[in-house]
């Protein structure tokens, strides 16, 4: 079996989605980036605001489940292949995953009232809503809007989000947007399908654990943590 | 057990390295990833090479192990984090090590002559020099030897660089510099630790696995290899 | 953080399941796992039956893609842990998850006619029916059938199984009972949750896949497949 | 490229390592893991003793880095694949890698008298030696080699890891022979190669990592633990 890719080539004249290699070499790396996922270069603005999202989501902090997962696997003495890798494993349905589910709904021909009245009947929380500390605004979802409407790249699923957050507030509590919320809703205004929501999370946080697990290793081996054993009977 | 960490905190006044968060999601995501790793800003020069250097490695054809084992873990029935874990993962000590192995020799004590001494006698090749291809010059190693030299960021390493390729030269054959060799030699520049080489080579091409998974979502899946079962007896 | 568990303790009275680890060393390994996982002893018959069950799984050739991907990260420089949880990795939803989904409607209160309509209304295939090679009967199926027959084990699981693949013989189509199936049924007749149905596979299939990442140990490292790269344009 | 394997076979006349596959079915599971490893049955003797190894090591406690790793993996909200794989991946250098490096010298052509030295030279532990809980003797590594006595299949692996406990206590402190170092040394007698040391001990730990994982699933997701941000100035 011979493996197929619109992707890109190695050897002599390689190339990534169409554009030689050399030329790749001289774009800023969100741009490369930006082109491997879209086969496509971005404007001006479109980099300005795709650079400000992925800085945002860098790194945040050590306790969560990706990062405590990428140091654990280190501290049993791994490498950083295989410990970032397990960092990354650990961004499933509920790490990361906000992003993905509010771009999809945000890109489903539903109405605002609908999701809401969906999740409401469901019983679950809308993504991109809410925030343990922040009760007002989440400073960093109001600088990605504010950037997105300078640059003129603000558009339906920016009001779609808005939209959802004002009808929640309607029928059952006012939330703040996060900055989950925000990306999604710039993400879609941007053309990005939904199936790579969770792709970009995922190429922002790696640059963190590559932190994290370097920090690790100069730490020492087998972390081990406290357990308590319950007997059933 | 509580985790430390210097590299970020969450929360409210979320910062990355002492940098707050708002002014993270100001800068270009390479050079937040400079500062995730390093705890410093890059300068312009710094910030202009290493966009480079991460650019020059984001994807590489489709029949490589990483991308091979990101596309078959997809095609298992998996999401995008586990797939592309499973591409980071094969980035071991034969796929993307030769950067980690010269930075490594770059930055030790060693002598030019002894270096190559070392691995005649072992009978292992040299990190960073040689290519498939290419028997003159590698023009992508030629293009960041080019511009280190321009922006005046190239210094020992690149030269003990080129003296080992001499030095191979006159014990034994000539060899073009690849571009590992050269990404190693000006990564050692910039003080960048051997630890992290397989680090920045995992960020730079975790977007190209995010692309190839993206891509294999799309085919049919359980990909299945012909193989040969071979009788002992 | 303190996590619980009421799996096993460790340290001078370490117990597996309530049982001292002394006791636990005496006895058979898969009746060893019959307890960690259900919290009790199987019967020597059951005891029979699951080392049947085990035993049928443990490896079937070099070309799928879990063993693909176990041999591709070895080849690519990693050790033992790493290939074996690549090769893991690739076993979600499309591979080995036919056991889980059978044991799933096998385990529901749907009738045969009704899990048959729902399929065919869907365009998808019922799990555990149907054989690219066998046509007439699939030789380990019946033969995990007749042992549950034997040992007195077969039970609804296995009559609902039957009825199934009945009814889709009356509503479409004629086709063997394959050994996910014969698994599933049987599995199910033993109070397995089908929530264990991927986790015994791979339980499984991890001897097989140390197996093939020990042989591709002795390959040369980085296996390099053919790939085309198609220009979109 | 195709694959070529000793292992086994799919399709019709399905054979592992040469036995066809009805009859490996007809085999206890621990017999057909030695079978799939070593490329032929074992005797009664090595069957019994095999399962009394594996089961030894089939789990151990909540806290240890295999178990965090596949637990926190879940917690992000992955499936059963995964979670499993994240917890083999913990299996590094310094999680179970005692077995493995025990049989590398016991296998070795050095004397206990220079294997000693060695170590204490470099100033690390000998594997196979010593106990957090037990100071005079460690019951499963007593049970392990006792049985081994019993069945006749103890040797000159059994005998030089006593060797080396001896010669410790001569050269400067007496320990206690622990799980890992009778498992070692039973192993090796077995002639098993060291190469398959960290091999068999994922075998055995991935029931309990399977039992976890599944004990997990009932838990709220996003495990979050505590961390504390330094600032580095």
């Amino acid at each position: 079996m011979k493996w197929k890719t619109e992707v890109s080539s190695s050897g002599e004249n390689a190339v990534v989605r169409g554009e030689p290699l050399e030329k790749v070499m001289e774009m800023q790396f969100a741009d490369a980036i930006w082109l491997v996922l879209k086969g496509e270069k971005p404007s001006n603005k479109e980099s300005e605001i795709f650079n400000t999202v992925l800085s945002s989501s860098i790194d945040h902090g050590v306790g969560n489940p990706s990062t405590v997962s990428s140091r654990t696997v280190q501290s049993g003495g791994n490498g950083m292949n295989t410990s970032v890798a397990a960092g990354i494993m650990a961004l499933g349905d509920s790490h990361g995953g906000a992003v993905e589910e509010a771009m999809k709904i945000l890109q489903s021909e539903k109405s605002p009232e609908n999701i809401v009245e969906d999740y409401l009947r469901r019983g679950e929380r809308l993504p991109g809503l809410g925030h343990k500390v922040y009760s007002e605004e989440d400073p960093r979802a109001e600088r990605i809007l504010e950037k997105a409407e300078e640059l003129g790249l603000a558009g339906r699923s920016v009001e779609k989000m808005l939209s959802i957050r004002r009808e929640l507030a309607r029928q059952k509590v006012e939330l703040v947007l996060n900055v989950d919320g925000a990306i999604a809703a710039v993400m879609s205004d941007l053309n990005w399908s939904h199936q790579l929501g969770k792709g970009f999370f995922i190429i922002a946080r790696t640059p963190g654990l590559v932190a994290h697990v370097h920090e690790e290793t100069g730490e020492k081996p087998f972390r081990r943590q406290e357990g308590e054993y319950i007997d059933r009977e």
